[in-house]
């Protein structure tokens, strides 16, 4: 099947997120842009780490927070590979991210359209607008492979 | 009043509340505690750090994974003297904290019994043990000085 092509943030998310299966952490990536620049990047770490926050969307948040200097992110995006759970959408609305956009729906652990749905509550202080299914193929599919090859 | 005297990781836990106010950040305090020890503790300090996930609890939790060695903090306490909000309500599930001990309620912020209430989802993949009002007046009175300091 035809895709469109992706987004650069999106596209280096996923590179993100394959290196990760490589370490042996479950395959996500996520990008923080501002005026279409690369402000931050990360990939799941936890294992490696020893760090159960080590998701992400927190590390690329705080690599974003740290090159700019400030704890509020407003005016950026990010791009991740998987719907964020209560943690991460959490640290989206602390960060004040303008835009989210993320790839896969995750029915088990998400929390922007299942579960917590950590932005639909009337205290949600920052609601940042949402796009989703971006990648959604390319991010399921290094997911399938990475828990294929682990059971 | 007479008060009931405070079990020691909150008094510890509010000891750090009160250098969070006075570094200027908002005071909250995190203790986390393995078999009686305490094996990671922060305040609160996101704006000298310029880092949106630098709760108290996120730091206290990456502290004691880190002295630990350890991502799950399985059998581990976490004393703190606000409801955690839903990055830190999911953090405590990420880390498989066993009982969640918090003083203040926080109607505007908290996701533990408001808003989000990360803990109270079928998909949540752990629930601890959630212990709360011990400590809340002396966290209560530390949060309403410092923002009547700030007003």
């Amino acid at each position: 099947m035809m895709r469109w092509p992706l987004p650069d943030p999106m596209r280096r998310a996923l590179t993100l997120a394959r290196e990760a299966a490589e370490a042996g952490e479950v395959p996500i990536g996520a990008v923080v842009v501002k005026d279409g620049t690369i402000v931050g990047e990360a990939r799941n770490a936890p294992r490696a780490t020893h760090d159960p926050t080590a998701h992400a969307e927190i590390a690329a948040i705080r690599a974003a927070a740290a090159t700019l200097g400030n704890e509020r992110l407003s005016g950026c995006e990010l791009y991740v590979t998987l719907e964020p759970c209560a943690m991460c959408a959490g640290a989206i609305v602390h960060a004040r991210i303008g835009r989210l956009v993320y790839a896969a729906p995750d029915p088990k652990g998400g929390a922007v359209t299942h579960g917590a749905r950590v932005f639909d509550h009337p205290q949600c202080l920052h609601r940042p607008e949402v796009v989703s299914g971006i990648g959604e193929g390319e991010s399921a599919d290094l997911l399938r492979e990475f828990f294929r090859a682990r059971r």
